[in-house]
């Protein structure tokens, strides 16, 4: 049997010391603590890093201070439209979704786009018939809404400006939030779900839903999430990549991890970071940015729960 | 100034010699050739590969033989959802837009989304709010209709079979058309196109606007446009995955298009093909299924067209 690991990440951007307040702060790291205990809970007991990686988004789409389930920003006309992906490294299956409306925890039903149904991903009204079709729990309208969000989409109208979670006034934050495990299996997964970002228009899809890009794991090589500015992440094919350098260059995990974070998303002006742990157990949470909400836990170790560059 | 090259397929799948009569397969290698010599147009007269690929996807959009644009297959709900991508090597910007109904050449609005907008990928009803303000060409529902298409989806429903392009009785299709082009200059472009699967439910997105899964370019190694059963394609990350065999492990493009159409895509089960160009003006035209339509054309050198396995 392998020790587990398990590694979750909240959103990167621009999150500087001393911007929250100690309270804000303290909330943070409750809620990461918290989806590490969930996703923990089931790798301890000899569950799958499918099931890891699925109960620890949840815990961080239940909560509002992340930008993914409750809690997510709005879109230019009012709505709350959440993305995931889910991948599997043991058979590489994978299952995403896109532009859903009222889905409470869109993870899970990227899982069951992966277990029920032929396909690897739904989009809009029609993601939803499937989610009706199998009775995936649905939250009103109400439900999603926070003050702070909407305060945000009121600013972003203010200038038109499309908004990658950033509260203009103090902080630049790309909310997305993702876990990746390694089970005692040795099988990986990993996981991202978000709800993109304010005032966005024209059904814009960011990285989060796409298999290679924003979610990929591969037992052989390693378990992805990213989080940043997804038209960068789309065009580096960033989740993939990293696999690709362990795979057919012999990269270990940091050093894979570092070319693309701090070398190519870098020269093609992509900021954000990513979270991943290789089928050695190794853990990597690199990021461009000025902070990424992140936290890991080996098994028989310490948790590690980190917001700032430290 | 390099020599330049393009090639294009029409979808890959079951096409057995003999199963067209000589005036259905007469037809299908002139809309081939046809579609050659829009691309081939603009790479003479020393235009960008991105416009080659663009006018020659076109062509075959345009085409009521292929499942793209007009002659697109049916949804359940007896529409025709068209989905598009395309990337220019030279840069990495890249443009896509699933789930359109309506808009007469999704190639052009995916290369609009890249050149116009600040995003990547566009889905459904906001992708047609950003066409309308762009002043995208529409076309009214009789546009896209055919009688052969409407006929496979009565067929698929029949027996509620969610059909990928395919006529149980005589073939099984892929279809999704696309194109890839070295111009003058050596810059790779690729471009993807398809109206995806018959009788499909649930907004389901393919490989087809997915970028490093159906398409990819990137000067450095390759240019890449897939066709096949595309949740495999997904999965598989095709066409990045055989951009890194060239970059990472220094594979030509025969060995990487061998490696992951006839090797990795056969274990994995999925079925088609793909077209890929690489810096050198090779080009390589693999597929694993029966059958695939395709073309492609070298500066000073005659055409190529086939459709079976020869």
């Amino acid at each position: 049997m392998k020790n587990y690991a398990i590694a979750i990440h909240g959103g990167a951007g621009t999150i500087q010391k001393g911007s929250m307040s100690p309270e804000k702060e303290s909330a943070y790291r409750l809620a990461l603590q918290n989806a590490i205990d969930a996703g923990e809970l089931v790798l301890k007991s000899g569950g799958s890093a499918l099931n890891a990686v699925e109960m620890a988004i949840v815990a961080l789409e239940n909560n509002p201070l992340f930008n993914a389930g409750k809690g997510a920003v709005f879109t230019n006309q009012g709505k709350n439209e959440l993305d995931a992906s889910i991948m599997d490294g043991s058979n590489l299956m994978a299952g995403a979704v896109a532009g859903l409306i009222g889905i409470k925890n869109p993870i899970s039903l990227a899982k069951a786009v992966m277990l029920q149904s032929e396909h690897v991903m739904l989009a809009g009204n029609g993601a939803l018939d499937f989610a009706k079709q199998i009775n995936a729990p649905f939250e009103p309208e109400s439900y999603f809404y926070t003050d702070f969000r909407y305060d945000q989409l009121k600013e972003a109208q203010k200038t038109d400006s499309v908004q990658l979670d950033h509260n203009i006034k103090t902080e630049k934050k790309f909310g997305t939030v993702g876990a990746v495990a390694l089970d005692k299996n040795g099988n990986l997964a990993a996981g991202t779900s978000t709800g993109g970002m304010t005032n966005k228009k024209f059904g814009r899809i960011g990285d989060t839903p796409v298999i290679g890009a924003g979610t990929y794991a591969n037992n052989t090589t390693c378990g992805i999430s990213c989080t940043g500015h997804g038209e960068f992440f789309l065009r580096a094919v960033v989740a993939y990549d990293i696999s690709c350098l362990i795979e057919y260059k012999n990269f270990t995990l940091k050093e894979a991890c570092t070319k693309v974070v701090m070398d190519k998303l870098v020269k093609l002006g992509g900021e954000g970071g990513l979270i991943a742990i290789d089928q050695h157990g190794n853990i990597e949470l690199p990021f461009n940015s000025e902070g990424m909400y992140r936290a890991s836990k080996k098994e028989n170790a310490e948790m590690f729960i980190g917001i700032y560059r430290d």
